[in-house]
């Protein structure tokens, strides 16, 4: 490089600390906690991390980056677990976790507007008082603006939906600073082409969330939690469909194998159970209503061997083993002192789930890991989290390969190599098997058309 | 033109009759009846109606037309009431409504996977044996490749979501000829671009769908319908705005004002009702759920003015009221004998819903024109039917006056000109200011990426 001519990014810098003051930053600890998520990619500094706080902020931070080609990567909390905020590329990593204004919430129309670096606990607490709710909740402290960008979900997606069914418009920063409004405050609309779906799921490389109206819904006037424990996974999964079928409401149906359950028995100390396939799950609805679900879905339970069905109404004992679910990974990990875990993510047809998990439980017990599951069952969504006991690249690529296997049962099952953690880096290569080669270069043509420079969240989502 | 050099359809046309025969046709009569839907447009005549029948014969009609640059417009049943189907770049009129297999369903799944030409009558008649059904009901006798093509919904959209929400996967043949498949069947996914909701809504702008992977549902256990008559039209929005601020999963809340509520007593025979702004509303779930529903439904509606609330448990008296309101439209042309009518389509937040309907109530005494209006009120969605009782041009651009007044109020509240029944060319004119130019200009560099050529479906979506 000819040391005379300034680099691209130190121009970027230089004009943008003319707006951003000190908010853009050089400091090695700043560049250093933006290196990577939660995830076990190599992590990569960013040449500078700029924390910003208006719109018209990240429009002119990235027409300055689209202007001299500089790679720009969102950053929210930084939970991702597939390297999406990793900027392989340098540049400027855009920290948009102070951009936390919840703008506008209204009763009757059950939407709010919200600032990406919002997050769900402190969307929630802000709800409360008007009788709302927001169900997404990845078992993280994520930002919506993340969860938009990853099209995430969480343990109310079987009532719910997922972020996508919650979003009704954004407001998205273009590759070249241009500012564009995705929809209107209509709860349906029939009016072009539908691009909040687009910009859900693009994890960054097509545009920049600023601002997320979300459909909200009503606190219900009844809640009940319910654990009930199986002879095996199967009659676990098929309870699960029966349940479904019958169009039993369930807010929540969680599934954990033995193996997870035993975590969360000695983590949280959850009294009174068994180490075997438990599902754990919510009902919503009116009084009478939530008593009805669960006895309907106590007598399917019952007809597949279940061993017990424990109710909570009680909100304490209900937090409690809701606090256990989110803590499983946590669980997870004190299993196996010192270690650290690899999070898998795949989704199938319900039929098939049982087939999966089972294929997978043989993986994991062939390959020597630990690795407790945790399924979303409602959606056919399972994780295992591999927990690695050293540090070392032959068990991390170990670790990967029993990932691979997982993953290539589930596509040849009619499934996804990702239910809700995206692609990021560590899913890109499954993605031409998966979609096809046709399937995948209609998206590339699409990011082409976005960002013909390709500065936004390069490397991610795609292989080049 | 030089006599002597064949034109580009011309070839087309010769070289489809090798792998179509007689299905691609020139004859007059097919010709016209694929020269509109059932809108006001100008008739255009295509200069062929192509009869598919398989996504290879699709995929092989497209790579000609993309060779030879020649228009394609997909036609289904021919129900669009915005311009989709009218071939105004003459060329080929794509006629998929023969290919309606029903090619699997899965009971455990609760989905199928289906050809674009199957109507939602057809599914459901073939689902019922399976104990599921297929929500979506547009009120016509479309295709559902028709409803995915322009995002549409219906009366269950409340509580089941609108078409983007019920499918899981679509294949599409590309301008070239190319075939994809958009998903898999996972319920989820966090995958790449969301290609599924790229293509529902895209009024075959960007390809034509030749299978869809439907979500299903199971019928409920028990179902109950119920009327409810209001002094005024704002009692009976702000009773809907409280049902849903108040988590009731009502299957279906429909509102009928005045004039329509006379319209529909007449034609449809109704006894007992009054001709005053009314609900029509579903209740699914359990016995006792549904009792529970209706009762508290009932409460609410009392405390807004409510003059009765009568039940239909009895399944023949609810056949004959959903009958009723989903004959409408036709009650709406017969009130006015030898008329014709022009459906307007907004959607506004439900807060803003008495505003645009008591404006449009204003507008429409002001025209002069009769114009019954329904909504479906869940969404904050409503039409109005103006009534044109004779010919004339200055009639005809005297009503879209009438329905421009309508969509720019919508479009102040916050709404949308086109809550289900697409943009096509009717709505073209509104969708600057509805998205701004970005945005739309986004969605024509989406459309230049996808279909270089410009040959599916010209003219509709934007104004060139």
């Amino acid at each position: 490089m000819n040391t005379l001519a300034p680099r691209p990014v130190d121009a970027v810098i230089a004009a943008a600390a003319e707006f951003l003051g000190e908010r853009i930053t050089r400091n090695d600890a700043l560049r250093q906690q933006h290196a990577r998520g939660e995830d076990t990619s190599t992590p990569t500094m960013p040449d500078a991390v700029a924390f910003v706080e208006t719109t018209e902020e990240v429009s002119r931070v990235l027409k300055l980056c689209h202007e001299h080609g500089v790679a720009v990567t969102p950053f929210g909390a930084g939970t991702s677990l597939e390297g999406h905020v990793n900027p392989v590329r340098g540049g400027i990593s855009l920290d948009l976790s102070k951009m936390t204004a919840i703008l506008d919430v209204s009763g009757p129309d059950m939407d709010c507007l919200i600032e990406p670096g919002v997050t769900r606990n402190q969307l929630n607490d802000y709800l409360r008082a008007e009788g709302l709710f927001f169900p997404v909740d990845p078992g993280s402290h994520c930002t919506i603006g993340g969860m938009c960008a990853t099209r995430a979900s969480g343990t109310n997606a079987v009532r719910y939906g997922t972020i996508k069914e919650n979003v009704l418009a954004l407001e998205v920063v273009l590759a070249d600073g241009t500012v564009i409004n995705t929809g209107s405050r209509a709860r349906k609309a029939s009016n072009g082409y539908d691009l909040t779906r687009l910009m859900i799921g693009s994890e960054g490389t097509l545009g920049v969330i600023t601002k997320i109206r979300l459909r909200l819904h009503g606190i219900p006037e009844a809640t009940s939690a319910a654990v009930c424990q199986f002879p095996d996974l199967a009659s676990a999964v098929n309870s699960v469909i029966e349940v479904l079928q019958m169009g039993i409401p369930v807010a929540r149906i969680e599934l954990l194998d033995e193996v997870q359950m035993a975590a969360c028995i000695a983590f949280s100390k959850l009294e009174g159970y068994q180490p075997v396939p438990t599902l754990f799950l919510e009902f919503h609805g009116s009084e009478a209503g939530v008593q009805e679900q669960a006895e309907l879905v106590e007598g399917i339970t019952a007809g597949h061997g279940a061993a017990g069905f424990a109710w909570a109404t009680d909100a304490e004992q209900r937090n409690k083993l809701w606090k256990a679910r989110h803590d499983g990974y946590w669980a997870a990990i004190a299993s196996k002192p010192g270690s650290r875990g690899i999070a898998t993510d795949v989704c199938v047809p319900i039929s098939r789930l049982a087939e999966a998990l089972l294929g997978a439980k043989e993986d994991i017990v062939a390959s020597g890991f630990s690795a407790p599951i945790v399924g979303h069952v409602g959606d056919g969504n399972f994780h295992t989290v591999i927990l690695l006991e050293d540090d070392s690249q032959a068990t991390l690529e170990a670790a990967w390969e029993l990932d691979r296997k997982i993953v290539h049962r589930a596509l040849a099952l009619g499934g996804t190599c990702s239910g809700e953690h995206g692609v990021g880096l560590g899913k890109r290569e499954f993605l031409e098997k998966e979609h096809g080669p046709e399937a995948l270069a209609v998206m590339r043509s699409i990011k082409v058309a976005l960002d013909p420079k390709g500065i936004l969240n390069p490397g991610k989502i795609f292989r080049n």
